[in-house]
């Protein structure tokens, strides 16, 4: 049916054509996965469906690496020994890495299927949510209905002005011109004489003055769109379009209960295979083997040893690249050159869900100029007693401010610059969590920063299969910092891997 | 705190003041209300808080009125003796009436909370689905991203090109210019030129020829974009913009498990003062009373009476004009002057979820301006077996149309139609299901469908309390069709009774 739908023209083309169909193992191959995040857990339920000895190290005593999700009780060391106990009541919870699944992902969506992780939308763009800018409107927060509405209602005005003054019959003329003024008019609410004013048309994309009600006196008053000047001004409109964005679009979905779902899904799935606490910090390969010597993280100074006939290391490179691994100068190279973004995540429980009761606020994104960049509401639990925020999600300059300081002091700056958005954050505060993940010492990044640049010189070369080994992750692909990425890469690295280990003689 | 909030302007004014505050009711007090709406069981809720003696008359055999979801087991017969069985799975369901809960009808909102209806998000907008239209593109599908992105891709590069080649000096100037121009590049995804076109921007929106992926081989190749002159001459752009109306903008919400769940919610709640199976026949009130004569649906021929000091009355126009009931002539004309929107839903089972599986639409509507309008993919239960999708959802001349057809007509002709969006319909489809509003016996018609002259003319007539009796429900709102305009004008309602009973010296 999926062939059907593409000759028809109706599926794009992905990446992912469902699971890999690998032909049974040669019997008694074993490989050994380094890392039990999405990747190395993909490539495992693969390899072992197609008859491979397969067993996993992981750093951490907790399936999924990024894929995470901090709960009440979890308990979580930063590098620097800052140590953090997560102080959530029951069912609430913060995903630090990542938290929202694309449709268009077809590969991690598809292993959702399969392991029976329930999924459930979350809400990116929220029409009543805020656009917040230090300087714009006197640094009080806008609804985004209202930016939207106004922003597209005066460039729908303009452009149909210039139309109507015959400015454009060098570009669109004849029937076009008409179907565009009517199209313009339908788009951007405009009324009969094309122009975005105050009225019902305008009102029933930014909302009323007052909304209407029931019974007597519950007529409803159109309210005032800002002026195309003010809108320019303020900026906010470069905070519009976060939901247009192909990663971001409608449907997105979250797994029931956190990301982290999904980790522990794998990991329920693939059984005692995943050896924890395990720190890799050697690898060597040579014409038979690959050697694992780690260091056994619940025992300090104990080290042990893994080996098997293969390698799948799934390892992110800002530690790959402290590990002595011999493998040759093209995929040293690229290990050494990516470099890793920085990103922290704060995660805020209040006494109540004042955003959906005193302004209606449910799930979604306010973005802000403040270092704090986003709020995030929870798309789950309406109406529920407490609720946690992402009370930040920060990148580059900001996220490196906010590494260097202590997590409580992080947790009180993103409340100091939340409650300049809502006032009642003071008040309701409970308690917060946060991961500034270069201090992640499973990762020490966020994730791959590939640039045009050392994409074009290096990448390929991180892809290839050195010797017995071959690398997988989100580093390794086209997606970076989405699971996805992980996922298809995982799934490529093992086709080839299974291909090299069955026909020994075909070329690289 | 929301007095806080609104005087900081962050909350636009609701009609919707919270649940009303009534004094203690005078002892003995006793109200009938007709109907077990959204309507009357509001006014039964508040009313019975206030220590009034409340009974329901209601003539289904179910609480909720329009509010109704049928769930596999469920019967209904039609006017004209149609009877239909709903053979859905268990799980499955379809809302005939009203299904999305908007963010801003806080009544309705309040009550689920109240209640404790669990609710979750409604997806409306799906960038994956699809706009169709039979002359469109060869009666090709398009997904909506593709209309979406395009036509906005392409506005914006007109009106840049203007800006740019002066010809807005008139109207804009100087730094907004500039600003202009920086802002139709982010919103349009323009390029550095100006120019919507194939590349990495064009495709962060609508999306890639083939998508970016892991491993090697697995570099994203950018789409083409439609020409305007394309997405003009289809027409797709007159569906667009359903997602942002006021109504239908995010976030959108449903009851977990059907819109029934609140009408549920309020029977548990208001406990036995429903008398189901109560067919009013006659309404007459005198200076002590108001005395209601019922036929008895469960033992045909057989009435009863009852009686109250006062009456809330929520029976639709289109079934109340067709009752003796002795209020003035202003009252009495504006009974008769509501005609009633028509309007057909078909729900639709199917042995899969192709839409998911094939085509990768989650939730979200599909729009065609083929006469079922649209077709509706469940928000909930994703990844699922089976699934059931509103298959149609037709007003005006459509409707009317499926209203004169027998049920499995209007499902077949449901399931043909769909297969021209969805090929797998044919094989995939299971059984159907079908509410043509205009035979339903209970409303005669789906809501009160007010002209602006009607509502100057009648509407207030509507609402004044007339002796002992007050009119209520959608009807008496400026709302119409929506079950806020029922919450709203039942509040509004009952409050001004209240203050006529315990006021009785009062002006009306």
């Amino acid at each position: 049916m999926y062939q059907a739908m593409s000759s028809l023209g109706l599926a794009s083309e992905s990446p992912f054509k469902g699971r890999p169909k690998l032909s049974p193992a040669p019997p008694g191959t074993s490989v050994l996965i380094l890392g039990a995040g999405i990747a190395g857990m993909v490539a495992a339920y693969e390899l072992q469906a197609a008859g491979y000895k397969v067993q996993i190290l992981e750093y951490n005593a907790r399936p999924g690496g990024r894929n995470w999700t901090l709960r009440g009780g979890d308990a979580y060391t930063e590098l620097g020994g800052f140590h953090q106990q997560c102080q959530f009541d029951d069912g609430q919870y913060v995903n630090p890495g990542p938290w929202r699944l694309p449709y268009h992902h077809h590969g991690i969506l598809h292993y959702c299927k399969v392991l029976r992780v329930a999924l459930e939308p979350f809400v990116q763009v929220n029409h009543n949510a805020y656009l917040h800018g230090e300087k714009a409107f006197g640094g009080k927060p806008q609804r985004y209905r209202h930016i939207a509405a106004d922003y597209r209602g005066h460039v729908a005005e303009l452009l149909a002005q210039c139309a109507q003054q015959r400015r454009l019959d060098d570009k669109v003329s004849g029937e076009d011109r008409e179907r565009l003024l009517e199209s313009l008019r339908e788009w951007g609410a405009l009324d009969a004489q094309n122009r975005y004013v105050a009225g019902k048309l305008s009102s029933n994309r930014r909302g009323y003055e007052r909304d209407p009600g029931g019974g007597l006196s519950a007529r409803p008053q159109p309210s005032v769109p800002l002026s195309l000047d003010d809108v320019l001004d303020s900026g906010l409109w470069a905070m519009l379009t976060a939901g247009d964005n192909y990663e971001m679009q409608t449907t997105l979905l979250q797994p029931v209960g956190g990301m982290g779902r999904i980790g522990e899904a794998f990991a329920h799935a693939l059984g005692p295979i995943i050896r924890y606490r395990a720190k890799v910090v050697d690898i060597h390969q040579d014409e038979h083997a690959v050697h694992v010597t780690c260091e056994d993280a619940s025992r300090p100074g104990s080290t042990f040893t893994a080996q098997a006939d293969w390698c799948v290391n799934t390892i992110p490179l800002s530690i790959l690249s402290q590990i002595p691994m011999n493998v040759g100068q093209p995929m040293a190279d690229a290990i050494a050159a990516v470099p890793y973004a920085a990103a922290v995540k704060i995660g805020l429980q209040f006494k109540r869900r004042f955003w959906e009761e005193d302004e209606h606020i449910y799930g979604g994104i306010s973005y802000t100029d403040l270092p704090i960049t986003n709020i995030s509401y929870p798309s789950y639990g309406f109406h529920g007693r407490k609720g946690v925020l992402l009370g930040a999600y920060m990148f580059g300059l900001n996220a490196m401010e906010f590494t260097a300081m202590p997590p409580d002091q992080r947790v009180r700056l993103a409340v100091e610059y939340g409650s300049r958005i809502h006032p009642q954050y003071a008040r309701e505060f409970e308690n917060g969590i946060s991961v500034a993940w270069h201090r992640s010492p499973f990762t020490m990044g966020c994730f791959g920063l590939w640039s045009e640049a050392s994409r074009t010189a290096h990448y390929d070369d991180l892809c290839q299969i050195d010797g017995r080994i071959v690398l997988a992750g989100e580093h390794a692909s086209y997606i970076p910092a989405w699971q996805e990425g992980a996922v298809t890469s995982a799934i490529d690295a093992i086709t080839r891997l299974h291909q090299r280990i069955i026909s020994p003689g075909a070329a690289a």
